[in-house]
């Protein structure tokens, strides 16, 4: 693309930096924020370099948060002996909106995954494992997305648990609620025959 | 959705504010900015803003610019006799792509739509008559999108050239090159039919 302006071009090219975001989509969005209040795109620029500057971690689960200590991990409410392990905030807002989990989060900040060069050093893996070392953490749900670098993080942390006292689990798969059996892939409906439960807890859970 | 962070919820909400960007992807935006290094953010940022101050349009043909001319209407090698009337600095873009026009351009900023409460005068209309009135330009290609509100602005700026010595014309409408027939809407078909060109343009054309 040929543009008739520096600037214009240089805006565009960083806004098509962002995934899923073309040229042709930057352009638009550019040309739009050029439509509107000068304002506008002000508060915008603003709210991301001030996000990215003051941005704070929770330093006990690792989710983001405004203050030291999140709302979620500092609630004398919630029960702090069960912990699900999450990849990114998004999954602790996804939980949160189900309003069925009252525990602690713990959060991974993504995957192990070699094709993407992310170690286990790069997790916080470490600050969990010494979560569960002072003992006072009785269950930890793994609620990693079942991939194959999903699963591999969860078995490289029940692995760095061997010897501790805890419960592990992982989220039920099956099918979903509301969804025709004959669409279902097979692994889906295989797990969900193998993992089947007793009739009356579903009728309990709806 | 209930955010655990102000600075995010307010970066979710301003990035929300673009066309097209829901909740969902703004959060997934902003969440990809704050893994990436901090000087991605604040490049995106300085970028956005320094273009909405800085801005310059062209004050011959009101393109974006960063000269007061701009670069196509101070081309000395461009005719400037031929004036090709377009909705923004997309089409310009499109149609420079083309390299099949040498002629120069005006930027209305829009179209006429009532429903969306643009007039004739929020649009660059009285610069392009005056620049008819001169006497040096000899063709004006009409060439916005072929809607209501597109068809109304052609016809608004024709009714204004009236009495002046300009020949009008607009680009023309057919099937694309490479376009199947059946499945061409009628209206496009039949213009297509009622506006053939002689074989011999065609071939020299392609």
């Amino acid at each position: 693309m040929d543009f008739s302006s520096k600037l214009l071009e240089n805006a565009v090219y960083e806004m098509s930096q962002l995934p899923g975001i073309g040229k042709r989509t930057a352009l638009r969005l550019v040309l739009h924020l050029l439509k509107q209040p000068e304002n506008q795109t002000n508060m915008l620029a603003e709210a991301l370099s001030k996000l990215r500057s003051e941005i704070n971690f929770c330093k006990s689960c690792h989710n983001i948060s405004d203050t030291e200590i999140c709302e979620i991990c500092s609630n004398p409410k919630r029960d702090s002996s069960i912990i699900c392990v999450v990849e990114d905030i998004r999954d602790v807002m996804a939980i949160e909106n189900t309003s069925q989990y009252n525990g602690m989060y713990h959060v991974l900040g993504g995957k192990i995954s070699p094709m993407e060069g992310i170690g286990p050093q790069d997790l916080n893996i470490v600050s969990l494992v010494n979560k569960v070392k002072k003992g006072e953490v009785q269950e930890l749900i793994f609620a990693l997305s079942s991939t194959m670098e999903g699963d591999t993080t969860n078995f490289y942390i029940y692995k760095q648990l061997e010897g501790l006292k805890v419960t592990t689990s992982t989220i039920a798969r099956g099918i979903s609620v509301g969804d025709e059996l004959e669409y279902a892939d097979e692994v889906t409906l295989g797990r969900s025959i193998l993992n089947r439960i007793p009739f009356e807890s579903a009728i309990k859970a709806s």
